[in-house]
């Protein structure tokens, strides 16, 4: 079972509280990129793995979708999710991905937003999902990146010149990452790049786009604080299709 | 014009003097697992751009090709490879890689070795050799990893614990990046893995498999100094399919 660190109390607190809780999808700066490599949602059968407080869920569903199958370990996530949705074809269950079997060709999208790097078994999961869509169906994600992820100390140092800089280490060693991030000892997995779309590749998927999140110059004025993100990668974006 | 640092006197004795330079291939740790990936070359046409002393140019004809054109900017490069070389199906010319027009559908495999991170323009070289394949036709590169290339001190430091560290800064901010590496202002440009995988998508190759190299644990025995590899990605190796 994936470690459970959304109900955590402590964690929950702190997570409930960043930019993308509070303000939903216009608080999550990716958002944009993962807009554009959407598919057209009309009609749609969407699974949304690790839906969290369902703003994507809902989304989708003001987009044209005809189903959204929101899933997520969390019991605070789910309790919030379905208080705040009131819409019959959005069903909202508590599951753990890590063990998670859907249905064979029941879905056309499955969309993931911040949730795989928590899941031990990718390969597993990417095969899961692969049976789950129809064919000429898709899978859009977004994780940590393995960049971001990868060392013992992930935190901003500066360099010489005192710039805003970003450790690596520990990068072909893939597997666990204990970090502390509004509670201790929350578990991650790290893979390389080469590991996730080798993967999705080799499962059957062909790579449609791949992105490297930063933030666009109009952001950053909006926003200052996510000057930093042009320093490092932080989040890749990935779609594909069946 | 590409920079024609390989012509610099200083910087063609230290880099004639690096192990794959003396050894060959068995000096390349990444070899074996360019090796893995290249396709059955019997009776194939071969293009090696940036061909250097034509190492792999020869082992390509020793292992089925037919014919290998081996391009390389450097004077001294081309020089030394028809001297090493007595093989009439390999052909050696000087070219700019970055001005380059190969004529169409005349190669079965484009390859290259750490050259394309020496070129401005990877979309018109990309869109290039995709013209200069026939269908079905691979292309198999290594390029300097971007995660290697992007910071404006690209050098190891120490984390709080000494262990050896890699810094990142100026991930998504694509372009040149000078460098001392045997001579003074080495030029390179850096591109994202996502530019790199996404451009080579859009001019209409389908990626095959993306390797960020590591050596293993055989090849950290045979060469100690090769263990740095495991804390940062060097290399990616690329290959895709017309």
């Amino acid at each position: 079972m994936a470690q459970n660190i959304y109900d955590n109390p402590d964690f929950f607190a702190g997570y409930s509280q960043l930019p993308r809780q509070v303000h939903g999808l216009d608080g999550a700066p990716e958002w944009p990129a993962i807009r554009t490599v959407l598919p057209d949602l009309s009609g749609k059968h969407i699974v949304d793995l690790g839906c969290g407080f369902g703003w994507a869920s809902r989304w989708m569903r003001e987009h044209g979708a005809a189903t959204v199958l929101g899933l997520d370990l969390s019991e605070n996530m789910i309790h919030r999710a379905k208080a705040d949705t009131s819409d019959s074809q959005i069903t909202y269950q508590i599951a753990d991905i890590e063990t998670l079997e859907l249905p064979g060709a029941a879905f056309d999208l499955a969309y993931s937003a911040l949730t795989f790097h928590y899941i031990r078994d990718f390969d597993r999961l990417t095969q899961m999902i692969y049976r789950a869509l129809v064919p000429g169906g898709s899978i859009v994600f977004t994780i940590e990146h393995p960049v971001f992820m990868a060392a013992v100390h992930p935190h901003w140092i500066a360099d010489e010149d005192g710039r805003k800089t970003w450790p690596v280490n520990r990068y072909s060693i893939e597997g666990e990452r204990q970090t502390d991030w509004f509670a201790k000892g929350v578990l991650k997995y790290h893979r390389t790049i080469s590991t996730t779309l080798n993967t999705l590749m080799r499962v059957g998927f062909t790579i449609r786009t791949i992105e490297e999140f930063a933030p666009s110059a109009e952001q950053i004025r909006a926003n200052p604080e996510l000057e930093d993100e042009i320093e490092r990668p932080m989040m890749l974006l990935i779609s594909a299709s069946r």
